[in-house]
Order: C-alpha cells, then structure tokens, then sequence
C-alpha cells in the first residue's frame, strides 16, 4: 500500500489530537483511504514529549515542513493570521496539498490562497475550520450540491451558546464568562468568542461556498452577546423564543446578507433546543428542504476528525495520481459571482423591542404612530404592570419581518420621545420558514 | 464546459423529481460539478408528458439508456428488487457508472454488485436511498473517515416517526395509520414502513459503511411498531423517555448489533425531540463524538437532491478522466472484515417492562427475585393504584442494561406466575451515552 506523506506544522490542542487519532486509527483510516496516512515530519516551536513522536522527525522551525521533499500534504495548525499565510503561501509555491483548521487565515486570505493554490493545481482543505468535528463544508461543497441554497443559519461558536444556555437560568453574562473561563471553554481574552469574531470568520467561509461569492469577511455584520441581559432572555422566552447567538447567510435577488448577531428562534424548531458547547447548522436549499448538522464545534479529537477526513479526501487523489479537485468553495472560479453583500440597514427581520416607557396613557399611541409610520407591523406585544419601576414599565414588542433600517428609524425616535427612558433594547427573531 | 452524459431508468416521483432539479438548477449545478450533467436519455414504462421532456430522447424500455453508448452514467430509479438489480448489473457490464435510490437493491444485492462494479472499475453510488436528502453516507464514509464508529441510531423512516409523534397525542396506532395513508405518507401497503423493513435495509448500508463489514440485511433484526400502545407511549413519557422507531447499529468487541425496533431514547437528546416525517441520524465516533444529522427522509426533491449529488461527484470523476474512487462501503475490499453479526438474544440494551399483575402482596417480591436471579438491575419502577383494573394493576419497570437473553429468560418466567395476566410488554431503551 502506498504511503501518502504528511507534515504537521503546529503541535497544540488539534496538533495533538490529530497526531493521536492518526497513531490510534492508522490500519482503519489506511483501509478507508486505500493508502496508508504517514507522519512523515512534525514541527512545532514547543516540544510535545507527552505525545511519544518515537521516530518521527522533528523540528522546531516550521518550514523544515515545507522544505522536506517527501512531504505531500503539509497540515498547517499554528493558528493565526501572518504567520499562517505565509507558510501555507510557501508550501504552495513548494506544490504541496494543505490542510488547515485556520478558518481566520481562510475568512481573511482566502482568496488569495485559493487563487494561488489554483495555479499550482493543490488542494487546500479547511473542513476543520468551521464547527470543528461535523462535516458541515462537505455538506455544503458536495452533499447539497444540487441546491440552490436559500439560506444557513448556524451555533457555530460552541463558549457563546454556553454562556447562553447558562444565562437562561437568569445569571448575568459576565459571571457565566468568568465560569467558562474558569471550565476553559472561554480564552482569557474572549473577544473572538463573545463578540462574534470567530462566528464571521465560519460564516464567511459557509457562505461563499453555499452561494458561490468571494470570500469577503469585511463585510460580514457582526454583533456580539455580551449586552444581553437574563431579562431579556427570559421575556424572550415568554413570547415563544429561545436566544442564539446566530451566524446567518441568506441569498436575496438584491444581495447576500452575511450576519452574526443574538437572534430570537422559536422554541419549536430544533436548533432552539441546541445547549452548551455543541454546533448545530441549518441549510435551506430549494431542492432538499431543510437539513441540519449537530456535533462538536470544538475539541483536539474533534477536530481532528476534520483534519483527517481532509487529509483522506487529499490522500485518495494523491494515491490515485487523479487530477479530480472538488473546487475550493465548491464552484469553480469560472461560476464564482460578485453577488453584493448588503449592508445591515438592509437586512430583513423581525425585531424583539424593549423599550422603557413612562406609564401614562398615549404613550403606546405614540409609539404605536411611529412603528405605524415605518411600515412595521406588530406581532405580539406585552407589557407587565408588576415591572413598573420609578414610574417607567418595560413595554416588549416583537415585529413582523421589516427592512432594518425601518427599524432604525422608528428607534430613534422612539427613543427622542420625552417618556422614554434609556436606549430602546433590539434583538433581531428569525421564523426559518 | 464538458457534457457528462446521464440516462435516468424511471419517471416515478424521485425520477420526475430529478428530471426537474437538473433543468431548474442546471447552471448552477455545472458551476459546481466544473461540467454539465446533460440529461442524455431518458426511460420510463410510464411516459410523463408533465415533465416536459422537449428533445430529450425518450422510450419505454429501460434498456435503451443501457444501449446507448453515449451515456456515462445510469440513474437507477425503478425500485424494487429483481428487475433494478438486472438493470444495475447490465450497466456496470457497459461500463457505465450507476446512481440508485433503491435502498432495498443494496441492502440486498450490495455485495454482488460492488463486486461487479469493481471488476468494471465504475462507481456505483446511493446517497439517495439512504435518508432522503441527508448526505448521511457522505459523510459515514468522507466526513468521519478519520473515526472508529462506536455505534450509529437514527430515526430513518419517516412514516413511523410520524406515527410515533401523533401517537403521542394518545391516539391508537390503527387510527393513526390510516390518516398517514390518506395524507400520502405511508403506502396502501404499509408493511415495509412500519415493521422495519425499510429502515433495515437504510441501517444495513449505514452499519456496512461505518464498520467495514459486507452488506447483511438477513442477519438485521427488525421490530415494527404496529403493537405499539398509546398507554406505554405515556408510560415511557412519564419515565422520561420518548418512544422512538429507531435503527440501531453497534460495534462490540464481540460482533455487531444491527436492530430496528421501537426505543425509548431520553427527552433530553436531540434526536427525541424530532417529530414527524423528518429523519435523523447521530453517530458516535472515537475522534469526533457525537453527531447529528437531520433533514427530510424522503419526497420528490428531496431525494433528488441527493441523486444529483452523487452524479455531481461521479461527474467530477468522469470529467477529469480520474480514476480516483472513494470506495463503496468506504473501505477498501481488503479492509473490509466479517465481523459477525449478533442474534438479538447477545443485544446489550436497558428495557421498558410492563407487567399486569394481581394487586396482592409478596408479587412484586417474587418478580424481583426473578429480575436478580438473571442479574437484572432495576433502574426506575412505577405503579398505578389508580389503574386497578380486575384486581390487576400495571407494574413498569426501567432495567439497567443487560443482556438481551437475561430479560427474555426473565419474562418467561414472570409470564409464568400465576399471579400475571397477559404478556409482558418489552420495549428497549437507550441511553447513547
């Protein structure tokens, strides 16, 4: 049987992990890939005694990889921006096949490492990248290949659905940060996780491939969890819904909506019941209907399940000496489009509004005028007599679906009313029908 | 752009299904496929003027497509068992790639015609038959490569899942089937569907792909859900259980489950709280854990869906002159072991015990000693006092796990005191833990 040779840059949690299922599995992964899966080289800047590389050369300088003429597939795992780009770069110049979990070096450079990986005829597989163990890119660039995909909708960053899971039991968002810090689902600085960050960097990559665009992650919308509030949540759930920190990619004849944002989902459909650190994505393609997709979004073994099941798809082709590349976002360059993405001003939603009223009567006919002004039409409304506070009531509103930028305008002026108190409180509601 | 050339054998609803995606989505699909899937012929007893078949050349004799040199890939969508597999074969003889939705021809005729094929060195694919539009075989045998499956159980049947959730209303099973047949969903025949048949055969493929055994659909263990009572539907709920018709397949050191039977599966998991017609699969692998994989199980589109994946990836093929597979069952021959195949009396599960019992003392004593005697621990126990009924009262037990032969035993027993009226009803339980 022939031996496919891999070179592993990166040696941390999914560097481990990949090393492990790849020791643990060898005679399984070879009799699925008809070729045997070998670590021909690793390198990594810190040493992994733990891991028992036995043989296997190492070296701390990562481009030992690169310059290692044996290697066929180089697995990029270092993580980051520059220095990934350049050495992913490198090993394509060099003609070798990359794999990656970097879905920030894929959201960013994407397109220019695609565009290079082209000319030299290698394959770049990221399937890693996005929601860790479920092969969600293979569903998208393959499984749904028949469909024009309408819209995705996705978990798909497993420390902000536990800290809402959590919050649910009316806990503040900064206590339960600070507990998934303590458990290590959150980093120390939890930026990238709670404000969306991470959440763009899969959407983009999600997106472009159901939709056939360019990778363009500065345009994604991007809007985080941490002001949400228990209150919030909890009348949120009053109303039917559950709050998900949802990234969302939705084809329109005017444009592509590309947003991440906490988002009301009625408590019926499934994704709604998606707790913890777990990733579910939803596909809406005009063929199949709805699918979703649930497992893992994180985690060394996880992850590497998808760094392997890459490594198999490129170790079938290098074997078989094939020429068949499945195209890097799942359409080649030729049916790539420039189909815009839209501003949020043009997003269409529904809207959950909270606004801060003083308790007297024509308050509500007012505000009743402004939302009537802007087109927007009224769902369901509730207001708690029991809430009243200092003389001002929360008065909770959920919209029909509306142009976001409808209701910016009524905001504004509802909150240059002289009764209204603080700044009006806006969550956006998905139906997914 | 290249034409790969298919011939669909079969107008039913799947064939006019992708007949039609393949018109409607013909740009978009080349865009992905990197080649047109040009549908060259077409087969059908019934002729379906509906569709609008235009220039497309057209007959009655499905061997016609076989005939025609020009067509590289054959769609197989007649059903059924004798004349599909004739049909199949005589392609494969052509040289001809093959793209079936007939679950029933591999669960049954896999093996001989895997073999076949292989001679030919042709792909013989079948998304479609297992699921609907779920790539769920995309991804047992690409997306998980890198894992050993522990075990995999999925609701894979439509109809019965549909009736189970009605079901939970309190309504009858009889009841419940005939209002299926009247919306369309279940067949006049409805045998297949609700006594296994059909989720045995989706179950055999998925447990051959993911454990790497040959095709065994006699050694399936099938249980329908037609005796199946609204009154332990309840009693189950109460437990904290749903009853779901699942099929289940398990890789023990010792050989393989493979079952279909109604299964209590805790509220908790995802995959209890999926109604209706949809299906839904979770695999448990070493690397990646547990994922889900959900959609509609069936329809016109839907199913097309996944047909015209599986001509995408075998267009891909076809187009680059590749001659890179990925292997049928996902293993190479040589990998593929045997495995054996338990009997039902070495299942290891929890069960659901229900016994009607006279309402007298030291009863419940003698079934616990019959429970200890064949090592069988007691997890959760439940009576009625309410439900008296002729003396007798319903006794419901949840056992721990064990070994299928020990309960059987047991029963036998407990049906044997003088003190039991009726059989005891047995419906087993999972934890997926």
């Amino acid at each position: 049987m022939k031996d496919v040779n891999i070179g592993i840059c990166g040696l941390g949690t999914v560097g481990g992990g990949t090393w492990e299922v790849l020791q643990r599995n060898a005679r399984l992964i070879a009799g699925r890939a008809g070729c045997n899966l070998k670590v021909a080289r690793v390198a990594s800047r810190r040493p992994r005694p733990d891991l028992g590389l036995g043989d296997t050369p190492f070296s701390t300088d990562i481009y030992d990889v690169i310059r290692d003429p044996s290697i066929d597939v180089v697995v990029e795992l270092i993580g980051g921006y520059d220095e990934a780009r350049a050495l992913v770069l490198a090993a394509i110049a060099e003609g070798k096949h990359v794999v990656t979990a970097n879905k920030a070096l894929i959201a960013v450079y994407g397109n220019e490492i695609f565009n290079a990986a082209r000319e030299k005829n290698v394959i770049v597989a990221y399937e890693a990248g996005v929601a860790g163990g479920i092969p969600v890119m293979k569903a998208i660039r393959e499984g749904l290949a028949a469909n024009r995909i309408n819209w995705l909708a996705g978990i798909i960053n497993g420390t902000g659905n536990y800290i809402l899971t959590e919050m649910r039991a009316g806990r503040a968002f900064d206590e339960v940060l600070k507990e998934a810090q303590d458990l290590g689902y959150a980093e120390a600085d939890p930026t990238f996780d709670v404000e969306g960050t991470d959440a763009a960097h899969k959407l983009t990559i999600m997106a472009s491939a159901a939709f056939g665009v360019p990778l363009q992650f500065d345009r994604a919308y991007t809007e985080g969890i941490s002001r949400l509030t228990p209150y919030d949540i909890s009348h949120a759930e009053a109303l039917g819904y559950r709050v998900k920190h949802l990234g969302i990619a939705r084809s329109r004849e005017d444009g592509i909506e590309l947003r991440v944002h906490p988002t009301l989902v009625p408590e019926g459909n499934l994704i709604a019941k998606v707790d913890g650190v777990t990733n579910a994505i939803l596909v809406d393609g005009d063929a199949v209907g709805q699918t979703m997709y649930h497992g893992p979004g994180a985690g060394d073994e996880a992850t590497a399940s998808s760094v392997i099941a890459d490594l198999v798809d490129v170790a079938r082709v290098v074997a078989s000496g094939s020429d068949q590349r499945v195209p890097y976002l799942g359409f080649e360059s030729e049916a790539v489009t420039d189909h815009q993405i839209l501003s949020a001003d043009e997003f269409r939603s529904a809207y959950y509004l909270r606004i801060q009223a003083l308790d007297k009567p024509g308050v509500l006919a007012k505000i009743a005028a402004i939302l009537s002004d802007q087109g927007i039409n009224i769902e369901s409304i509730m207001q708690k007599e029991s809430e009243l506070h200092d003389g001002h009531i929360p008065l909770i509103l959920l919209t029909h679906t509306v142009l976001e930028k409808q209701v910016n305008k009524a905001i504004s002026e509802i909150e240059a009313l002289p009764e209204v108190e603080d700044q009006v409180v806006r969550i956006r509601a998905e139906n997914f029908l």
